[in-house]
């Protein structure tokens, strides 16, 4: 179950095609467009990113106010390298145009590559067979790489293009696309030698350079291969032209100032260096990478072929689309679309982040230190938020600063810092890692939590925090959000902890950790002491929590009266109106209860899931799994199958109806926790590992392996739980509440 | 003290004085700019704007959800007319560059007009004497005149200018003015004959079509002069030359195809029948109105000739802004600046109309009846804002639709319904006139009504009503507003009782009303119960009104901490950073109960006072007026009179630094206010005619008159309370609690 096939070919699901056969890097991105396009006016969003690559573009309010964002990062569209035109006997090959028969369509997992091909039959009835192959290479991250193979007994003609003319998408109707058109890349150099197709440009206004290069290689068997080029003002062709048969390979080469000095020099480098691969020999490099990848991380579910493969399409995709180093992280759509703009969001940490902490360690690694690296654009903008200390991390960025233009939902939703707070404690927890936290996380901790003290205050003996927005954007700007308070009272705590932690470590570092920030002994008591007396609002009557002070005094969405066309609401509803009810977009204190359990009791915890799972929408993607999770936790175990389906079909299925902007990445992960986190049951916690296992019927086994320090342990979960030390010294794990000692191998018993 | 003197001439002072020396009559208005400029780079916003005349222009959101405004009314600087260049012996005339002596100006506002005179000494050091008048006429509503008389040995050259090419103005940086540029109008034809320059244009995307002519006539004893013209892109110029003596008339109309068909015959018409007029027979014209208009409405206050002039300024400027017909309301700047662009807000119902209402009825039933002339854009607004029944009028508007693009400080704000229902009820109290209820007032009421009961719910035994904006915009979308909650309360509660009284006044029409709207007599019912059952949140331990449901529980503004120059609060912090304190911009409690003081108890009120009084920046123009009417109420003379000081200053001194962006209307009528609802303590009620009297120390008297039902009646404030029927039948007037009646004369004494 490593390939992944899909052969629909209606307009829709070509544009939807695009991000599902989406390849990436974790660098480059190139969407799963036909090379030789489609023919008649179907839709395409023809597009090639880079992780971390940002235009900065001006923001204007029709009334701004102090603070509002007056400028704002946008991923650019990059130059077209993917492009392919194909004619047979002078007839151009468009699959929407002509005809076609065996029409098939992967996406190989385990190799890393996709491919296509079908045979086309001309007007005068001549059947031509074509293939394309690409990868977006593992090996060098600036590759990506095209194959094309057509047998027919005519003239062939191929022309494959550097294209400049690209702008990025827009949607005037839809606020999660961009909706000004924009030219966010220009253009400085464009050269086409003999074997080089060279194009130097940069970011419009943030003044990134940029190159990309293009090599091609012929092989052919029937006839020989002429070669020409052609130039225009929209770029370089070269153009092939054979007969019976002709052998393609293009390697596309991308590079950023972001990373490389010299963009030119650097994609000559990597040119010289394919100079001695093929297609084929990058295609052993890929598997060697996947192999490792797969290793480490896959999740096997046996007795369901389905669920099997989906699982592994979206650890695939994420695999694919998570930046792999400080200027870089992983956008809500990954490499695959300009939803929300390229932007980075609080889904790493709470929906990413914990899937690649499970055990791709290096790779959590680098989200952390890309927040890191961006902490003081977030001290600059807690300033303008009028904070006397900390910082404020951006709800949505490429390079830092904060783009969030509507702040209701989005600088508001200040849960953000304790969200990177709670993935800074939990990577501690699953690594021990206290150098790292010396140098990095100390800081993150501590800077957040003097953000908190200095916008909170104690009122009636607890700690309270006003005027945020929660994860649930259709309730706005409130007071003590049940999630916020949460996770501030969590990064609170332990920021003392981790402080007391590393005085003993390293006490001379630290102090002067203290110093340079301006942290003192008192600053830690007022932490501790806020964390202490963390208001969490409850409400006794129905004894569950509050999602705010107010939320549960207001009138109850009209569902009855609610159109199904009319979701998601809010782009049919005024924030006012919804603003105005008790309904969610998506779990808030529910999510806080499976962050944060020790928290409250497990009695509250099953009413509030009652209460707050039936007035939410789910109309954001990130909704379904933190459902499906928590149903696990409390013992739903029909629905927490059913909310998994809902996630895992997401995007395979288009359910949003908008797969096209970009794949749903914290949704694809949230598969991932509700199998880890949600059937499996583990939580990482100060007392270690534990579990609380179950299976669906539907499956007969579900295992994964967790990386926790230094060791790796096996988990199977089958008609029991079986745990294996894989590698590493012996612990103590909990399971149902029950230590368990694990030197090589354990089973236990399942609860039915 | 009918003549307002300034005689300032720095740059700023050039710049607020154009404000301040506007002439306007309702309909037209022109800002106090100099005839020839000032010379050097003084900044001038060179402003002629009609009443009621819009161009829409497309609002951008960068990040748009449902129901944000997609266009926006803005009021056009017109055509320029009031330049008149002046040359002596070929130099320019302009009192920043040149030497003056003897400078002078005033504006007139018994005789309604203003003269600027002063000699100018040239650089050769001959003298000349320069005289300027203007007025906007009372008379013919489209005619702006001037006069200019020059005396000088030497070559007069005068150049009057049709000049077309003028824009608004912007200001980045200040949400409170337009922040881009844009083109408002656009020309169709200019034409210059013998003795009138024409010129006809349109508003750019709102097409009104517009004409303004110019025609002159000049005197001279002491030599001919001669005259040409001189055309151009920008319009045209007369130019008149003379020596030793130059007089020269101009009169400039405009008008304007909201008002009238066929604008070109318009002002042809118009400029007819000025033929037969003069300068000086404009003159009487004004002076015969504004007769009139002093006779009804003059505030006197004997003991201080400051107060008694600047009152009288204050008055005069509403009166000359004040819109007279449908098309028309006063915005926030009156026709005097740009500030708002020209938008029409709450400060008409709850500042301006008290002060018209008192004795200036046609005027205020103008300002009701432009409300229902645009009822049917409230009613589509509301179905936008999710409302099955109801209208929500707009924020801020000139057409109509809600121009307000921040909505948590503009659509939320649902209070405005509440404001203009206060209105039309207040009206009612004063005149009695069932007619007009059954016409207009019954629809208003009802609709507002509908929407109240739309909103709200009934929570715990109480009508609530969540998710609005009250008055102080420093905290935004809050649940049950006391001042929002108290004016449905009022409007629920009297929308019944008007239904009452007009189905015993005429059942037909009455019942062809509600069916007409839909409602039923369920309808009213819940009306009925939601008014009498209305939530008005109280805290006990303070013995105070809330302000909201939360308001309380947050942190208190850090007023030490806050420098000087960090005010007006909104232009240094960000909107989150308010909402999170305890912090007022202006009333809203007090404003509560300044309105509807039967809803609280007197020592709630003084509590209530005190504590927001505290925490009240006053940023807000709107502000220290009713903080002054309720210091009278309260008994806090020294405060009411220092409150009263302040308001009367606000502009004649800049005292909030812009008025160059025009003169601030609300806070104008807040000044009378502060005397009639304030010192002299009236307020109109179910029960009639109330009054609680007091006279500043400073002061021997205060007196005015009301008309109320049929009647006049003369209020002087002196040693005694002296109540005097000018006209009309006996009344019993409450003062302090006791009916006095009044047949003809009633001398009361003061309580001190």
């Amino acid at each position: 179950m490593w390939q992944y096939q899909n052969d629909a070919l209606s307009a829709d699901a070509l544009l939807v095609g695009e991000s599902l056969f989406t390849l990436a890097n974790g660098y480059l991105g190139v969407r799963g467009c036909f090379e030789e396009g489609y023919g008649g006016d179907v839709q395409t969003i023809r597009g090639t990113y880079i992780n971390g690559v940002y235009d900065i573009v001006p923001v204007t309010h029709p009334e701004r106010l102090w603070g509002f964002v007056e400028k704002q990062d946008k991923q650019p569209n990059l130059v077209d390298l993917q492009s392919i035109l194909v004619e047979l006997d002078g007839e151009p090959v468009n699959i929407h145009v002509g005809e076609y028969t065996d029409y098939k369509r992967i996406l190989d997992m385990e190799k890393g590559f996709s491919h296509r091909t079908f045979k086309y039959v001309t007007k005068y009835g001549k059947i031509a067979s074509l293939t394309f192959k690409r990868l977006v290479s593992f090996e060098y991250r600036e590759v990506f790489a095209q194959s094309v193979h057509i047998e027919y007994e005519g003239a062939i003609k191929v022309s494959s293009l550097m294209n400049t003319h690209v702008r990025n998408f827009t949607d005037h109707f839809d606020p999660r696309v961009s909706s000004e058109e924009m030219t966010l890349i220009e253009m400085d150099e464009i050269v086409g030698s003999e074997n080089r197709h060279f194009a130097k440009f940069h970011t419009t206004h943030s003044g990134i350079d940029l190159a990309c290069l293009s090599m091609h290689r012929t092989f052919s068997n029937a006839s020989e291969v002429s070669r020409h080029q052609s130039h225009s003002s929209g770029g370089i062709t070269e153009i092939f032209t054979a007969s019976g048969q002709l052998e393609l390979e293009k390697f596309n080469i991308f590079s950023d100032s972001l990373r490389e000095a010299d963009v030119e020099k650097h994609v000559n480098t990597i040119a010289d260096a394919l100079e001695g691969e093929c297609f084929m020999s990058l295609l052993d490099h890929q598997h060697n990478h996947l192999q490792d990848f797969w290793n480490a991380s896959d999740i096997k579910i046996e007795g369901n072929e389905k669920d099997q493969l989906s699982i592994r399409f979206n650890l695939y995709q994420l695999f694919q689309s998570v930046g792999r180093d400080q200027h870089s992280n992983i956008s809500a759509k990954g490499l695959s679309g300009e939803g929300y703009e390229g932007h980075y969001f609080w889904d790493t940490e709470i929906y990413v982040l914990p899937t690649f902490q499970l055990n791709q360690k290096d790779i959590a690694k680098q989200l952390l230190l890309y927040r890191h690296k961006h902490i003081e654009s977030a001290r600059l903008r807690a300033r303008e938020l009028g904070h006397g200390r900390g910082v404020k991390f951006p709800w949505r960025t490429i390079s830092g600063i904060e783009c969030s233009a509507y702040f209701p939902a989005g600088t508001a939703q200040y849960h953000i810092n304790g969200d990177i707070a709670h993935a800074f404690i939990q990577y501690y927890l699953y690594t021990e890692d206290k150098q790292f936290m010396l140098e990095y996380g100390g800081e993150v901790l501590l800077e957040t939590a003097l953000l908190w003290i200095d916008m909170g205050h104690f009122d009636e003996g607890k700690f309270k925090i006003d005027a945020v927005t929660g994860p649930d954007e259709y309730t706005a700007v409130v007071d003590n959000n049940y999630y916020t308070n949460a996770l501030a009272k969590h990064s609170l705590e332990w920021t003392v902890k981790v402080c007391n932690m590393l005085l003993a470590y390293n006490q001379a570092e630290t102090e002067k950790l203290f110093e340079r920030l301006g942290v003192t002994q008192e600053d830690l008591q007022v932490m501790q002491r806020a964390g202490d007396q963390m208001y969490l609002p409850h409400d006794a009557e129905l004894g569950i929590d509050m999602q705010d002070d107010r939320f549960l005094r207001k009138k109850i969405w009209d569902f009855d009266n609610t159109p199904q066309s009319h979701y998601p609401l809010l782009l049919h509803y005024h924030p006012l109106t919804l603003y105005r009810y008790q309904v969610l977009k998506q779990p808030d204190t529910v999510l806080a209860h499976f962050l944060l359990e020790d928290y409250t009791d497990y009695e509250t915890m099953r009413r509030s899931y009652n209460y707050y799972e039936a007035i939410t929408t789910h109309d954001s993607s990130l909704s379904p799994c933190v459902y499906g999770i928590m149903a696990s936790r409390l013992g739903y175990k029909e629905k927490a199958y059913a909310y998994f389906g809902d996630s895992l079909k997401l995007d395979l299925e288009n359910t949003h109806g908008n797969t096209k902007d970009g794949l749903h990445m914290a949704n694809m992960a949230g598969t991932a926790l509700s199998l880890i986190y949600g059937f499996a049951g583990l939580r990482v916690t100060e007392q270690g590992l534990k579990l609380r296992p179950w299976l669906p019927e539907a499956w007969k086994s579900l295992s994964f392996t967790i990386n926790y320090r230094s060791r790796v342990i096996l988990v199977t979960v089958s008609d029991t739980l079986q745990l294996e030390m894989i590698e590493g010294a012996p612990l103590t794990i909990e399971v149902e509440g029950e230590g368990h000692y694990l030197e090589t191998k354990v089973f236990l018993p399942l609860k039915r």
